[in-house]
């Protein structure tokens, strides 16, 4: 099946990427590269049954002009930083609601039938129900899930208007190879500079849960080859949970750091719009017959030794 | 208290500036007059503490002047048709939620802390649950539904952002005085061309609840007026449930038509993105010691004869 990843040169994306090429299909990886790297994908430059396109989702006529043949849109790409939001009210009206428009336009235009979104855990806001149903109604706190909720409307319309399937994911945050932003990038580049004390903007209770995206991506496959509704909506999730305290001393020891003096600085959030204990129910996807493979510490210290290894450079 | 009402020419906005008015408030009404009549609210004109202000809110210059001193915004702006998102994909979202970001973005410049939004039973899309209750998932089948949707969450984002109340209300159609399209009109000016023939897109079966506009007004001050809470959603909706069959039956009556032969043109729904079986769950309003007073056959009946008295023309 000829594919089309946007934002296919990402953290998530380039995972995505991998998994279709390995089962045989053709992709077109759309890409802006203004977070992507040519790094995560090189290994497909040669591949016959792989295209890179270095354009934005803004130029609606290439993308038209890449979307021929394309039978399934795997979206990904979009402004993945929840909380500059809060101080630019309209970079995720832009680049995630109208971009998402833009991409459903075009596939509406080429006849495309299916697309799969990645949407987040952010939609529920501070749900107050642990761990939270994908049936708990959007209470975002944050544009970035604001957007992420109406991107999810706009889908969901268009797939009725135009008898497209829709897989709608809502994921936490993921871990793993290529994750190059984020709390485990922060305290790494924070301890190359300064090894003994570590300055951290939380107070080390907030609760979130994490997943590696090679779990994450074998839950949306999972559900993609298996489900045979019009409309799907997953969250993608762990069971575990952990505070924000030990992911610390986990990024701590994977980069063999040793008598780090944390230094909390009080405020439980360190920005407006997180939302501070994140657990979302995946029940759904376990009847699937899925389950997540690594533990939070294993993601997080995995994570850790690929920053160290690949992406720290000198400079940071 | 000095409030503006986005739309306060239009249907619903002007029922709301009649109660505002007489209950003491300064009024700025803002309309672009794009549907808004000065006919519904040229009883004001020459009130002190009434003004109006002809303006897009595209003219955001226009729309910060105006909002100074101004501390609750009704927003009921708005593209209503909710029929032409299917043929023009961009209306909504330009008309419904990029106008509600700017009005958004004003009330946080100015540091208004109060607004109350139009939605519409819309945004639950084809529910299998009825009456709906208010945590039923966003499920739109139209543009329509889907940027209502998207304006909640936006809505719900800024107050969250900046501490302001928000007051969202989920409406079913209404009906009653100054209620100038829809179905009452349609009908009304099919048979003012033909009398003994009607024909009719649906097959009479789509079940719909609507409330009369006193009714629904009645409801949004008494939820204003009573709740303690920072964010408040609200369906708005009769207990009563009819079809289209019996609707256009009243209407026929109400107009003093007889032995008029109904021509049901057999599609179930007469435009794509239509729900067929609106009922809203309304015991949180109810709690609150509301009720309907109307029938919805009284209701439609008032409109029909509303519209013939004061709406159609010889031209119609």
């Amino acid at each position: 099946m000829k594919c089309m990843v946007t934002g296919g040169a990402g953290f998530i994306g380039s995972h995505i990427v991998d998994r279709l090429i390995a089962d045989g299909n053709k992709v077109v990886v759309y890409d802006n590269f203004s977070t992507g790297r040519e790094f995560f994908i090189k290994h497909h430059l040669n591949d016959k049954n792989f295209r890179l396109v270095n354009a934005d989702l803004k130029e609606v006529e290439v993308l038209n002009k890449e979307m021929k043949g394309v039978e399934f849109v795997y979206h990904l790409a979009g402004h993945a930083d929840v909380r500059s939001g809060f101080r630019d009210h309209f970079i995720d009206h832009e680049q995630n609601l109208e971009m998402t428009q833009n991409v459903l336009e075009v596939m509406y235009k080429n006849d495309v039938k299916n697309i799969m979104f990645a949407s987040s855990s952010s939609v529920y806001g501070d749900a107050n129900i642990h761990p939270t149903p994908e049936d708990y109604p959007f209470e975002p706190t944050s544009l970035y899930g604001a957007t992420k909720a109406a991107c999810e409307s706009y889908i969901r319309t268009y797939a009725s208007y135009y008898d497209m399937r829709s897989f709608i994911f809502r994921f936490v945050s993921f871990t793993g190879a290529r994750y190059t932003h984020g709390i485990v990038m922060d305290v790494l580049k924070k301890l190359k500079n300064n090894s003994k004390e570590l300055e951290l903007f939380s107070d080390g209770t907030p609760r979130k849960s994490s997943l590696d995206v090679k779990d994450g991506v074998e839950a949306i496959f999972k559900v993609i080859n298996k489900s045979n509704d019009q409309f799907n909506v997953f969250n993608i999730g762990h069971d575990e949970i952990t505070t924000i305290d030990h992911v610390v001393d986990w990024i701590i020891e994977a980069g063999g750091y040793k008598n780090v003096q944390k230094n909390w600085l009080g405020k439980k959030s360190n920005w407006k719009g997180d939302n501070e204990f994140v657990l979302l129910q995946n029940t759904k996807l376990k009847a699937l017959g899925w389950k997540p493979t690594l533990t939070i510490e294993e993601g997080i210290k995995s994570t850790a030794k690929y920053i160290m290894e690949n992406i720290l450079t000198a400079n940071d």
